[in-house]
């Protein structure tokens, strides 16, 4: 990672905060609850991968501030959503996500409900109200609409539930996570790209193949860290996976190969920007930030 | 209600029957359990009020089957996952929707979390796959974001949990109806309309009062029938706003007044559809309906 990159990315995280705060519903309208739990839920937290990809992969495109900043809050909310509901009792249990209180914790359940439905509702409206065309912003909306759905994040979740106690084979424990995680991953990289200018089918499968490549290589390391590193490090709660009987890399594969895999997946990732040459600088540095991250 | 307006509603429900078949994803893809219990929380059920106000509000302006269709399926998807949600352990607690078990009686509480993330997904989907030009249905994506998040439903739902036990006055209760019930009864009737020609500023005033009025005759008949019919009848728990100790138009202004307040607020619509002349019957027999409605 080039010392441009993390100047860059510094830049872009604290934009990004900014445009968080900008898009997400005033703490001083009413429901006025509501909107502080759903800033406590977006703001001040995660390393923002996701508007990392969106505006790296715009870079490419020559994409437009305003539309990739809303693309960017649109995938984050998305997640931060997911991330809000799969901490409730009813799904993980957790008690500790970014280093604070989940939600429910924080607030409580009912509000942690309702904070998750308001944000999936909200990434909808930001990229829907860009300045954009509407023949622009359409085709991204169906794709976040996919991505987030039952044949995308929300499928992989439930595949994921089924999962429990179920000796996945690697096939399926990469199905699972391909919808679970991969899909708003692909969603970011796609999004940040339709921002800017159309797309050649071979810049989208380029793209797809880099897609595909982080977003596995970004659970393997989910997993070798799940296993490896402590809570107060990941501002979760460590070696959950274990605990819940859940089907990782690390228990199908062991640490060393599934280290080597993080690794090998990385080097996936750098080939398919091969036809992008040095504007795809961003996107090569994102991906040994997701394979060297500690947290 | 005339003959007439029995038979198009009848012809109506069972069209939308098929139409939510159609764009609810199959049963048969994978993940199958998450898609059956979609299927379970959104089919053979209900009596499609929102999309019978969305075809009714469509006939005014000559819009199309196909982008009515998909307008009508995606409010009531919002309604579905709203209640999906809503009924919850952590929110209302109840065993009984529709005469069925409810989503997480039936399956468990993880897949009514997910049915309810995916069907919200799936419904802005919908609508954005419509064949319609992009400029047609990006206003709509719009209201439809809208009207379900924090300043539409999820707020008047936030506002709903935090009034247990509180003495609201009549504005207040107003003001949390008008967000939980309301929002997405207007979005029904101006997603109809925009279907069709471009709206007049006077179109949409007419139609917002008349939202308006069946919005909140909607709930005040809501109470009546929580006080006064029986779970079998409501194909739901009877009597839970009392015993939930939630304020309500009856606790408020007593069982008459509240019924006589239903009505003047069914005049109240009449009276905004009367520059529509005949072509906004429908509409005017869907406010009958609402008022006259058992269950």
């Amino acid at each position: 990672m080039t010392n441009s990159f993390q100047s860059w990315m510094k830049e872009t995280q604290a934009n990004v905060e900014v445009a968080l705060h900008q898009y997400l519903p005033s703490t001083s309208t009413a429901p006025q609850k509501l909107h502080e739990a759903m800033a406590y839920a977006v703001l001040d937290g995660g390393k923002r991968v996701r508007p990392l990809l969106v505006f790296a992969a715009g870079k490419l495109f020559d994409a437009p501030q305003e539309l990739l900043s809303r693309a960017a809050c649109a995938v984050e909310m998305i997640h931060a959503y997911s991330l809000v509901h799969d901490d409730m009792p009813c799904m993980d249990d957790d008690a500790l996500r970014r280093g604070k209180p989940t939600v429910h914790k924080q607030y409580d359940e009912a509000t942690a409900l309702l904070v998750g439905d308001a944000l999936q509702a909200q990434a909808f409206l930001v990229l829907s109200e860009a300045q954009a065309c509407a023949d622009h912003k359409l085709p991204m909306l169906q794709l976040l609409g996919k991505a987030s759905g039952s044949i995308g994040m929300c499928g992989g979740q439930a595949i994921d539930l089924a999962s429990v106690g179920v000796a996945l084979n690697l096939p399926e424990l990469e199905q699972m996570h391909r919808l679970k995680t991969g899909a708003l991953l692909r969603a970011s990289v796609l999004l940040g790209a339709m921002s800017g200018k159309p797309l050649s089918a071979d810049e989208v499968q380029a793209l797809d193949q880099y897609s595909a490549a982080i977003g596995l290589a970004f659970q393997v390391v989910d997993d070798v860290l799940d296993a490896t590193a402590d809570s107060a490090t990941l501002g979760k709660t460590a070696g959950k996976d274990a605990a819940d009987n859940k089907p990782t890399y690390v228990s199908l594969l062991g640490l060393e190969a599934s280290r080597q895999l993080a690794d090998q997946l990385c080097h996936d990732a750098h080939q398919a920007l091969s036809a992008f040459g040095a504007s795809a600088q961003y996107l090569h540095d994102l991906a040994d930030l997701i394979v060297q991250r500690k947290a």
